[in-house]
């Protein structure tokens, strides 16, 4: 079965458009989400443009931030403590990568953390890893759990693998997939660029996540029968047949491991799409929490 | 061999006497810690006395807040605001468990994270997660840490299975171990009491951290030849032939483990009086950070 990111993210916008529907309607509450760039990389111009065009075309209020590459930290914390005093605006993300004069983590750590919707703050991590849920998820952990909730795979007690130990993907994911809930209480091993023998241990996996980054590491023979793969890497390499010059890959050797596994997200159309979905899920549940709102209410 | 808690934390005091005479030395510094009771469970008020015990023969200034059992939440956030606010006092501790009227998350919620030495609150579970340096290590992971480092215990790719999935050790743990560091580095495996297979996993495991509160339930048939045993399991289990009419066990049978392990702690004297030495660690740590002195300059 191909878990599709497509069909997933289109259920969420569709849950989304009717929880704003009812926001509006009983809450006169438009959510608002503020994305700052700060410098000139494309592929950020580009994230951050299909986040805005996707909150237009929802009904999200937003608000797009492109400051100069050679802007100081100062004049990022003092927008941030603009964007944190704002009623309109609910949620903060600040596009990375940023340029090196800037300190990454003290501007996350100055985004007030009811609007920290990339669930960057340490304040929210602590939350997410207690269990607390005030705090929010950060986005792709988060879609991943949503397409293991869609497809209603079985995680109770399966042992999942999470490769790949980085603050955003691979340490959220083994919190979410450990901790009590239907789609979670999973056994859980996080494996690294310093594990010993890999290869048994994937092949132990009834799911894999795999977030290293390294194109097409996970090969068929480290794979067993009927795995769930949960591929989170988008890594371009060359390929001269293709028209760009390079062709888009995950972590995982798609049409090595596709035959074994019960399950498996395709790259482009997996994960990738999961990620904006949920950080305007997120955006309305912070306009929800500003607005002392229940979200299961809507 | 045997990992002994007592030689550890032996180390550990040795190492936070001379930091202290140094901050009073260099810095006319006194570290102080503030212990807050509410009402009257014994093993609790043993464990606030020997806190105070230990902060006097060392030389750290304490205070010991003992509230009655019907004490209202609101006082307790209004002892804990005064001691957030006074300078003397560098961390503040609130024994668990609290009775039923106090919302426990609220009371930790509401201690400065500068001054929050058990490390319970969520901006520091955070940073440790992402392993940002500045927060505090919850102190029994950090005990176990000591151990491994105080005993050269090599970390670097190994495989380290631990059991239990609390907020104060086993997700603590997991984040220790397979973070990057001398001591660390492992491949983690979380296991938990909905965990499939837990023998076969156990088997695979290089280092072993037990932390269940179930007495003795790692047998000898569960564990592979020089495994190294860390458990933090102390439960009381009935005793007729001992004179306090029980005898404390840890989560692992030492008995059956002991002979194939490389490395193990007892209990008592393993995990055990690693706790309170972490704990004062962490107060002068604690009293630095507000001082503005770097630690490792003492």
């Amino acid at each position: 079965m191909i878990l599709s990111g497509k069909e997933v993210s289109a259920a969420v916008y569709s849950r989304i458009e009717s929880q704003i529907a009812s926001l509006s309607e009983k809450h006169s509450v438009t959510p608002g989400l503020a994305v700052v760039l700060v410098g000139e990389d494309p592929a950020s111009q580009s994230y951050v443009n299909s986040k805005a065009k996707k909150c237009e075309k929802l009904g999200i209020y937003s608000e797009k931030h492109v400051l100069d590459t050679d802007t100081s930290q100062a004049d990022v914390l003092a927008l941030i403590d603009t964007l944190n005093n704002k009623p309109e605006i609910n949620g903060i993300l600040v596009q990375s990568p940023q340029p090196p004069q800037i300190d990454e983590r003290a501007i996350i750590d100055a985004i007030n953390p009811q609007k920290d919707v990339d669930c960057f703050h340490p304040v929210n991590v602590g939350k997410m890893l207690i269990g607390d849920e005030d705090g929010f998820v950060p986005c792709t952990p988060a879609g991943v759990m949503e397409i293991l909730a869609h497809y209603e795979i079985e995680t109770q007690g399966k042992h999942a693998v999470v490769l790949g130990r980085s603050n955003i993907v691979g340490k959220p994911m083994c919190a979410l997939l450990s901790r009590k809930g239907k789609y979670a209480n999973c056994t859980v091993t996080m494996c690294h660029s310093r594990t010993q023998n890999l290869n048994e241990i994937c092949l132990q996996a009834d799911i894999i996540i795999a977030a290293t980054g390294i194109p097409e590491m996970v090969r068929g023979d480290m794979v067993k029968d009927d795995v769930v793969i949960i591929d989170v890497g988008i890594n371009r390499v060359d390929d001269a047949s293709d028209k760009r010059g390079y062709r888009l890959v995950g972590d995982v050797a798609f049409d090595e491991v596709e035959p074994k596994a019960s399950a498996i997200t395709p790259v482009p159309g997996g994960v990738g799409p999961m990620t904006i979905a949920m950080l305007l899920q997120n955006t309305i549940r912070a306009a929800c929490q500003q607005n002392s709102i229940a979200l299961e209410s809507l």
